[in-house]
């Protein structure tokens, strides 16, 4: 009876301590990250100290043009799907810790300077809609109607600013608003109409001083200067592809791909096999650099060293990596079919790279350019690492 | 008896429980940071996002000039010592991990840029000592020998690059020498001597590319361009108090606070109640902004739009903050005796300012300038944010 009593006692504390030991271990979220599976409902979550993949989350819905922003402790993603699907994904425990369907379709979204909003940028129904980034209860709603018969935009390019304010521009109304949040009061909205035509997409500069938006109906784009409280956006770069001959445009570029290094922006040119280089305090064009096909994404590593740009289909198999002090190529790599995204680590020594087609992640060395680690992913495309917490306008 | 085995049994699964619920429970680690209690041998572990301290440790020897980096996951912080001791310290668990006294009187250390080495600078013995992150063993020394004599020189203003180097000062050698570490090769060491006499401390620009020190034994800087493989350091600002009255130094200004906010750097101008501004493309004076007193730390809020000041010994109660679109001074503030350090959060909503004398740490709305909480803390200096995990040179 007491052996028995003994192997009952024995069997309860094993089994308390495999209770507890099925919580996942103690870890820092500094070095984690998710990549987008376009072609499921699912994320991967990366480790990029161990470059591995530790973890896949499904039931997200629509990822096919996801994006994704990160809790202020970096243990949360915020997923934005197409479906107007908004996730938070808990990158420890691997869980979905709240999940609302919010629009019938959205483009992205963004989260506030103190971390407690997360507001996303609808296209249907036109507008953005704020949510608590806790538990994803709503806040407010600001609608995008213009015009005299009430209709809605599209809303797109949101980025949170500086003073917990949030930007974007409406794509149908020819407008860029900002908007306030203050506990408890109305949406403060402040509205500039005019701006161009159709802008459709936009970056923040890395220090939240420029709002700049690309326009579809129109050859230039538009910059609102944040700091100056009574500027009006004014246009810049008007006619930069104009007098030459037009090319067919495969994919629009991304604007949040466009990278500021040092006191120049890099562009990838609408329709054309270039980049553009331009002056950052002045906006003018200063030079152009040839590049393989048309570009999508022209992003910076961290330290403005290196421009490292991809291509559209057919020619999406190629990366090229320009010299910034030279403006040269000094590297061409052919990971294989379909390179959709890529993302640095925070401090710039590697850089994760999807191969859609490939169904694969690679991690190349910025230094060598060598491969140094590779991932299996289902049709990966956006990757996210958790340091974007810390950085506005990502 | 099967009551008693239902006991027994019921006592070894609350055991089990209690001692799994004593581990810390999961949380991220991207808004945790510590406060240098500097009169004590602690730190105290602090949430930026509750505004509260969370943990304290001691048993880390001399923090008097201490400082802090962190591991590439944000859960460890490496805290260098005046006394030569590096402690690792877990931010989850609050227990030490690793510690090694490693010199006799050190200043100061960084981490690589893969996060895989810890390098510290010291004074005595002088030279770099080179640590795994992982448990602190050692991967290897550079003695900052110089002159035919076999002397050895302090070193200071260490700060890791690109390409997974280090670069720091010899302050008696008037040297500045760079340093890799390939995986079981010796340390490669490139030596840049003459730079100028007794340079005593240094800063990275946020994008690596410049590497500038202060220098003691004369009236300028000298500063590396690290892009550019052939360059020799070069002098600047050479006689930026010259044909002035000097006025007495109370304190040295540290260059680690020296800021850069969009195209301008704003010096503390040694021994004067002023900052320079300097062009950042040519490292020319461009304008001076009177300050308070004489300015110790001058400090660019993450997104550059302001410049916050503290100042020397007996003015050390007062804080400036320049506006840098304007260049005034937009408020004064005055948290109590003895302020010590500042440090924002990482996307610049608040600024945590040690006020030693009060023992007393202050966070402060950098919107509206209003105090939004406030901490104990013994005697504290310097406070050091996770997101530093994520930037070169911090």
């Amino acid at each position: 009876m007491r052996a028995e009593r003994r192997f009952v006692a024995l069997l309860a504390l094993v089994l308390g301590l495999a209770a507890c030991t099925t919580s996942p271990p103690l870890r820092g979220t500094g070095d984690l990250g998710v990549v987008v599976e376009r072609a499921e409902d699912s994320i991967l979550i990366v480790d990029t100290t161990e470059r591995q993949a530790i973890g896949r989350v499904a039931g997200l819905g629509d990822l096919s043009h996801a994006s994704v922003v990160f809790s202020r402790d970096g243990r949360y993603a915020f997923v934005f799907g197409r479906d107007g699907g908004l996730s938070k994904v808990d990158l420890l425990t691997g869980e979905i810790a709240a999940r609302v369907v919010q629009a019938g379709n959205s483009i992205g979204g963004a989260i506030s300077q103190d971390g407690r909003i997360v507001a996303v940028a609808n296209y249907e129904p036109g507008g953005v809609r704020f949510f608590r980034s806790d538990d994803l209860s709503p806040v407010a709603e600001v609608p995008s109607t213009y015009g005299a018969d009430g209709a809605r935009s599209k809303v797109v390019g949101i980025e949170e600013i500086a003073d917990n304010r949030f930007v974007f521009a409406l794509y149908d109304a020819d407008a860029i608003w900002t908007v306030g949040l203050e506990d408890g009061a109305a949406p403060e909205v402040e509205r500039f109409a005019g701006v161009g035509k159709l802008p459709y997409d936009a970056l923040l500069t890395p220090d939240g001083h420029h709002y700049i938006a690309g326009l579809f109906g129109e050859d230039g784009l538009v910059v609102l200067d944040l700091w100056d409280e009574g500027a009006a956006p004014r246009r810049i770069l008007d006619g930069y592809g104009k007098g030459e001959e037009p090319l067919p445009v495969y994919k629009m570029p991304h604007l949040e791909g466009w990278s500021v290094a040092g006191d120049r922006l890099y562009l990838p040119a609408i329709g054309r096999h270039e980049l553009l280089v331009v002056d950052r305090a002045t906006f003018r064009e200063i030079d152009r650099i040839p590049v393989h096909s048309q570009p999508v994404f022209a992003i910076a590593r961290p330290d403005g060293r290196q421009v490292w740009v991809n291509f559209a289909h057919p020619d999406n198999d190629v990366i090229q990596v320009i010299d910034v002090p030279s403006g040269e190529i000094v590297e061409e790599l052919r990971p294989g079919p379909g390179v959709l995204h890529m993302e640095f680590t925070p401090k710039g020594e590697a850089v994760w790279i999807s191969v859609r087609d490939a169904n694969r992640i690679d991690i190349v060395d910025t230094e060598t350019f060598e491969t140094v680690g590779s991932l299996e992913a289902e049709a990966p495309s956006g990757i996210f690492f958790t340091a974007r917490a810390h950085r506005l306008g990502y």
